[in-house]
């Protein structure tokens, strides 16, 4: 790891302190990004859960994930954060309008905006959320997420959604090179298995977000 | 204007004739966007009628533009062209997601997603299009239209909307250094006075898009 | 024209004023960006002059642009802003890194990094200074521009350069749908002839950029 | 992992056969991008080797990535393939223009365009090279690569550099969902650790990037 000096401000922190993740934290320009938290991709009788990855996913979103970003959704709308929806959903019949790795992935998964498929998992969303449909892994590389926050105002982002290592990472990445302050919600995050997680939590928490947890960040909501 | 030999591929045209706008037309490769084509900018009974920008650009709009835009759209569909409907409207409830300078305009349209203010003209939408919301003045720099022209693989862009001078100025504007083959639908724009359209047309014209007649542009579709 | 009410953050301003340009202008949030005031653009013995757009635009930058402006970047830069030169030139042998329609352009013009052609002209440049190239029209559109503005912590941008109603405009335009609020140094502009310039500034006055003289800006500079 | 036929274009290839890695390669439009490989960060007497990353990462660029990098750009430009350095580098005196969470890295490596720092290691820039300097990590978040690679008409990139699980990791997650057909030249990168690299070939070969050897593109390129 790099000398203090050197990295005082990981995650594009403003004041970077060790001890105190939320030192500058401001609720009002914050936003959680929650990045495809829909039911093909994280529902049990979802698209992703039955032909590709399997259980562990599946479950970690029923039983952890979903209950924990429920306070922190609720915590945040309450502090004058925005939430951002983020969601892999085509527009096009044939889904032509997604980037070609993933096209025949979504349209076998039926995720056309409109369908129960591209929906957010039930207890997420509520009216005055945001909503942007991608058309890759990455949410800012693939909707047009930065213009939105930065029109919002937005200068520092919370993460959670899955996968973990993938398109939360992608997303988490882009954010960096944005300039976004950046925490990732631990337990508001899923990857196929435990190890992806942790895995994904220690590359991430290298320094493209800083790793929280959900009870923390309500605190930190209620707190701003 | 620049000697042939330097302008040889204005427009961003692979093989520039000054004698043939279509040498390497592709119609698979094309698509037509549209810009603010939509209830509110171009109804006469919509918003900007009503405030602002007077009889002019939405006579135009019913007389000119939609029955020439129409035939346009129809060849394209049937020679494989995509069509990209891009609309300045709002997905949040205090429109904090539009660009700072356009909120309280697009507030006060009542411009939101699923509004009759932010639904395509008449005639002009048909199932299999593809609508893309934009958050600002330019369909490239505030929605994700890039994105969703690479995908579909579209090298070849035909511009049609108001306000010529405007947003559909600063579409082209962006689509130039993006690399787009560009054409603007000269008789498919209106601006607010005539003499704003001509002006329109020649600035467009000069570098960043060909202008050509929508019959023109059927005749290239059917020939395709 | 709009109602006040409905163009209240004209220029995407924080607080519109009509009768205070300057009504909320923080100078260390503010940068001045020059476009194409380089010696193949705007010299009167660089290429531009020889072979396109004459007499006009050369004398116009020799006599009223480089004093005006060499007067606000001094104010600018005592005052903490930052200035960014942005320049029309290539990074490889055969300009293929240029957007295809400017490619035969750039190349007959020597317009190479490094070059007398791809130098500011003099007067201009002061160390400290940045400089970004760009291999298009618009600076936002062709260069890292927006990414240095928004790591040096910029939300204010001041435009001049050349051609008003090309490049200037292109970058003015793609600025104000990334929401940075925005004026037009008049004084520190050229176009071809002065009915373009004139129509110009019109064009972008109209809600992209507001205008305001050198002298103005020397001012705001100084009281801020 | 999927079924075959919903990873079908995986690494956006355009024809994947899961036996031949190079079934539509074109080296014309082909690019290898370089991340980051300067003395700064991979040279042993380096910036990084003395405060941060030690052994492994350096070793590994001098007797692994440097000389299987070498043959891969020799064939590369016999082919008619772009070379892309991309260097993390500062154009401002502070170092102002870097993202935050890098900004103190940057400047205490003395990163700035024109030191040695920032130079490319010997043995891999060749004059007809492109470079970019880049603002961040991701080489397509923080420079103007992506306007680059489109005026090239590069459609598949191939990437080299270090560190693989960060710098190198972002560009090809934003490459991906830019729509470029993408390989991962395994041995022409370096991790901190060989845990790290093992576990980014793992990741990046997901779904981002196919894997593959220097050996193998350098075939690819001379059968092209």
């Amino acid at each position: 790891m790099l000398p203090d000096a050197l990295s005082g401000r990981w995650y594009n922190s403003r004041t970077f302190d060790p001890d105190d993740p939320w030192a500058d934290f401001a609720p009002r320009s914050a936003a959680v990004v929650l990045v495809d938290l829909i039911n093909w991709q994280a529902h049990r009788a979802g698209f992703s859960a039955r032909v590709a990855s399997g259980d562990y996913k599946t479950a970690r979103c029923e039983n952890v994930v979903v209950p924990a970003l429920a306070r922190v959704l609720a915590a945040a709308r309450d502090a004058g954060a925005a939430i951002v929806h983020s969601r892999l959903a085509s527009r096009a019949v044939d889904c032509a309008d997604i980037v070609p790795a993933l096209r025949a992935y979504v349209r076998a998964a039926e995720a056309w905006e409109g369908n129960w498929a591209a929906e957010p998992l039930d207890g997420l969303y509520s009216p005055g959320d945001l909503v942007v449909t991608k058309s890759g892994s990455g949410a800012f590389g693939s909707s047009d997420l930065d213009q939105v926050l930065r029109n919002l105002g937005v200068r520092t982002v919370l993460y959670a959604g899955v996968v973990t290592d993938r398109c939360v990472l992608l997303t988490a990445a882009a954010g960096f090179d944005l300039g976004y302050q950046q925490y990732l919600l631990t337990d508001c995050t899923a990857a196929v298995t435990a190890g992806d997680q942790a895995a994904a939590e220690r590359l991430i928490g290298g320094y493209l977000a800083r790793p929280v947890t959900a009870a923390e960040a309500v605190r930190a909501f209620e707190a701003g």
